[in-house]
């Protein structure tokens, strides 16, 4: 409250909220993506042909970020990938000079899909006679109610991929329906090279033609509606309970900055806790990677095995929410930027949404005969939602009271579903099922099966960038001449090397994972630390083997452990568009690196399998899955011991 | 809406609610419980020394109650155990004929904690000369201000224990502090012999005398409070969303009972989802036992391994919520009875709430260029609370839009620490740390390490009483001659034998746990089910030998599953006070009876290894578990796709 008071003071004081509201962290603004774009020109880096293929804000030095006060300027910089067809660079811009202060060559097959690549092969291969025979067979003959999309197909190590670029092109009948994605044109795929615009092949697995099930799910076709409920609205004060002017955000005791990236989505950072020491917990944390690798041989099906958040940073991944609907009607929402192609920003509208939450639920409570006490709790949420052509995925930071944030994902929209010619699972071929790798969800449509797997990278800086990461196995300890034969006792590990902090959750062989200070203590002498508590996740159940596990490496385990380094950000490597094994994670880490007492990230992975079950389809009800950032001796007490008594 | 538009109808003819409103279900009234101890008096079982340990409704057959219909009136019956001394009886008594239909005799060492056993061995231990100076030792000449209780110590096979009622007496101080819980009078203990109220010995382990740390959180105590936040109101129309008619409740497309027992907190039953047809889903469900050992092998701790729900149903486990700060303001409440020794009907108030959330997400939500579409999503919930001595756990069961059934167990209350010579982990010994079997939370006080343990018995019928347990593997398949070299493929198993559905959560080896209807099958040829999806849980790690975990065997799996039999009721046994081996599930599963094609019911234990935090003193913060139970292919689509799209 003290330093919500003290800028408000500030911005009282000099009259102008906006410019007290700039922090170094704040995303890229309109003016600088035109300042982008014009360095470019300027320095010949920029022409109609160019691609690019993304734009994102280098951030300035994290020791100056901590140390930052409003009103004081740091340098801005910005990072920019670009092709042109068969040549792509990674370009620094500084934009406090207006200058290029780096340009390297990087290996233009593996940048990101750009948005208009989805496009590229179609007329190719609508006009190569085997796609052609396909689609007849299949019963089109004309294909103008097609949509077609190409999309990359990850990598498989073959003399075919090698030097190419290569897209896997299918189309689906868009013909009278609301909703495309099931009517799919089965088995019936094209290779196309991304670079000449050429069919390679055509690859035809033909199973019965196309089926008239709708999956629509608009008010007209999912009439008649239930019965409206009686109201039930939340009604706020003349103001909410939070602060957020610009990008960065007051409530209770807490304090971050929140920007929504084109790539990362949701950039929570320097997140501190506290009234009047305000102490650092988090210097930042977002979504770094989405897997998710579908589980059908079939050559329509084998390559798709997305590594989303790198692949298609073109596509627009993080779309607006529907005011009302995905948050609630007394939210506030936030516009953010995002590039298309041609590095244009344009305005992507109520990306982000921040409302505080009163679940019904209190922080803490006990019951004694003559002293009852219970608090009622609020939680404040920050959300964004990606969306991944058929599936949804809504993005929490849930900050508490209790100095716990917990991060949750919840996935939504369609699932990814294969025509088949079998009707239903009564009626398949015993022998060889129609459902062998999926679940039928409705007359000749199968939900395929899937994983997904969301990697977050977390910078814990815990009092300070000085840490050490510790691993608390709870181990059983033989008791001799008791009555107890045993109890479980606490045996703490402190992993100095990243190969020792590759960790899975086994419930077999239960351990805490903390983040301690090396510089402070608890009033009773422990490193204040941070805990991550994992909530549901998956283990990968591919072979070690098998090319999209090689590629999505990261998800070889739960968690891991680095030192901090700027520029590596994202789990699966920064290109990993048709990447070869062994990016992002297991490469860095194959220098096992030291991690004790030294500035260190935590990367997370929450997996899922899914198998389709009927209730998925044609939407799919939200799947929420979560991890908790959990404060451990960070506190000397529960902190939420102070909430006031009555809602 | 068809169901409750019919009940209001039948209300209205008829003018009376309450009429309408019983249920073969309802709880033993007020007017029954004074017929229970009318008719004992009658037949010469009670006199002012018996002492009642509990008192539960005999349940119509399950098939009448799924059959009743408002109006029929179905038999009652109570169950009632009842001790003198060293006798015991389990005595059935019919409460329509006003009879005694069953009177066994039962092992009378074994009957759960009365209200008054708690004070047997006072007065024996305070005028016990080890007992006195094992006071004056740590500073008490006068034992006026000291709390002392007596609680059962289980079992742990020894010679001393063979067919005494055995209990442990151990003292606090209680002066001047608001919160005598950490005023341990740490490492005394008086072996007090039950039936005689004698000392059979005292035990005692001195560490240093009591330490002056407060723990006390009322307001005055933690002043100043954070401030007030600006008002967030949830406010409901003139009537809330659910209708609530005695113990039956009407919400969106679900139906079901809930009452309030004395042994197992709430009992939902007869859950049924649908409007122009209810189907069934779930006979009852209830938290079954509680089990929390604690992990120090000192005397003074070896032998708390509380099976709470068990041995403490004298206790008064489920006690009133706190209106406004449990639940919220628009809560509404209901009563509930209990007894104590006498067997006295007690009102415990506001012992239920029940309330609508809308917690601002939507139910789901599909974004697309020209089609976007989401719902707002509200639940309804059924709350109760578990107070036991020092712990408190909130036991919420929410009902969702979407067909789901979540069951969240919330741990909060006071943690069960030691006074310790010590005074914090910098200044105690390096050789005998103070904190090997804990976590100083204050000076001089360790939480002690522990575990807990939260079965649930859950009585699917899923679509009718003949169901089928089915463990769905997701299996790694290599594949030869493909790019792909693997995808998971789901295995599915039917379960025969009881021996063969002891499982447990693995992220290495995943499986689905299914019940499914052997009567009914989904649009697309599979038979309707629901999964039982778990959230986080922990597995023991006391070693098999061990007596708490040989008592409460329950534990050594996640999940068991049974053929449905009336008398098994609880997973660690009728009688799990000072209990020897292998009680419930162990035993009954021994016979390993067939499980396919019947009637079943499920057994899921969640658990927790508590590592005691700095935040959780001196109240723990609210910690949730849960799970959920999830229709699979039970219905044909997504049953929330009728959402009304308006908050």
């Amino acid at each position: 409250m003290i330093r919500i008071l003290r800028l408000m003071t500030v911005i009282i004081l000099t009259g102008s909220p906006v410019a007290q509201a700039e922090h170094p962290l704040d995303p890229l603004s309109w003016q600088e993506h035109w300042q982008i774009l014009e360095v470019l020109q300027k320095n010949s880096r920029l022409d109609f042909t160019t691609q690019i293929s993304q734009i994102r804000l280098i951030e300035p030095e994290k020791a100056k970020v901590w140390a930052w006060e409003p009103g004081q300027k740091l340098a801005r910089g910005a990072f920019v990938v670009l092709r042109h067809a068969g040549n792509a660079h990674e370009i620094d811009i500084d934009l406090s000079k207006g200058t290029i202060t780096r340009d390297a060559v990087i290996e233009a097959r593996n940048v990101s899909w750009s948005s208009n690549e989805f496009f590229i092969g179609m007329e190719a291969a609508l006009s190569h006679p085997a796609f052609i025979e396909g689609l007849a067979k299949r019963g089109f003959d004309d294909p103008t109610f097609l949509n077609c999309f190409t999309i990359p197909p990850g990598y498989f190590g073959t003399e075919e991929e090698q030097g190419l670029r290569i897209g896997h092109l299918r189309c689906q009948s868009a013909k009278g329906v609301r909703n495309p994605w099931p009517r799919q044109i089965e088995g019936l795929t094209a290779v196309i090279d991304m670079n000449q615009g050429t069919v390679i092949k055509v690859v035809d697995e033909f199973d019965g033609g196309l089926h008239n099930t709708t999956a629509d799910y608009d008010l007209e076709s999912v009439a008649p509606l239930r019965d409206m409920p009686p109201p039930l609205m939340v009604r706020q004060g003349a103001s909410p309970g939070y602060l957020h002017v610009g990008h960065q955000v007051w409530w209770q005791k807490w304090s971050f900055h929140a920007r929504v990236d084109q790539r990362e989505g949701l950039v929570i950072s320097t997140v501190r806790y506290g009234d009047d020491e305000a102490r650092p917990v988090l210097y930042q944390g977002y979504l770094s990677e989405i897997f998710v690798p579908y589980m059908d041989p079939g050559f329509a099906w084998h390559a798709r095995n997305f590594i989303d958040s790198g692949e298609f940073i073109g596509l627009g991944l993080y779309q607006p929410l529907l005011p009302g609907k995905d948050c609630p009607s007394e939210a506030t929402y936030q516009d953010a930027l995002n590039t298309d192609a041609s590095g244009r920003p344009r305005v992507i509208a109520n990306v982000l949404c921040i409302f505080e939450r009163d679940s019904g639920d209190p922080a803490w409570r006990h019951f004694e005969a003559n002293i009852s006490d219970s608090r009622p709790s609020r939680d404040l949420i920050v959300r964004v939602a990606a969306v991944i052509g058929n599936y949804d995925y809504l993005i929490d930071w849930v900050f508490q009271q209790n100095g716990s944030i917990v991060v949750r994902l919840g996935a939504t929209g369609i699932v990814e579903s294969k025509m088949s010619g079998a009707a239903n699972a009564a009626e398949q071929s015993k022998k060889r099922p129609a459902d062998a790798y999926g679940h039928f969800v409705d007359q000749h449509i199968v939900g395929v099966n899937h994983s997904h797997y969301f990697n977050f990278r977390l910078d814990l800086d815990v009092d300070g960038q000085e840490n050490t990461f510790s691993k608390d196995r709870l181990v059983t300890q033989s008791l001799d001449g008791n009555r107890r034969k045993s109890v479980w006792v606490q045996s703490q590990e402190v992993l100095e090397r990243e190969q020792s902090a590759m960790l899975n959750k086994n419930y077999s062989m239960p351990a805490l994972w903390r983040v301690l200070s090396n510089t402070r203590k608890n009033h009773v002498g422990y490193p204040t630390s941070y805990q991550l508590r994992p909530g549901a996740t998956a283990e990968t159940l591919l072979l070690p083997e098998d090319y999209p596990r090689m590629r999505a490496g990261f998800i070889d385990h739960h968690l891991w452990v680095t030192p901090y380094n700027a520029r590596e950000r994202y789990a699966a490597g920064e290109y990993p568009t048709l990447s070869e094994p062994g990016q992002g994670l297991p490469q860095w880490t194959s220098a096992n690196r030291n991690i004790d007492r030294t500035d260190l990230v935590l990367w997370y992975t929450m997996g899922m399998h899914h198998l389709v079950r009927a209730e998925d389809w044609p939407v799919m009800p939200i799947l929420w899955h979560e991890f908790e950032l959990r404060p451990f001796d960070f506190f000397d007490r529960n902190p939420a011991l102070d909430i006031p008594p009555e809602r």
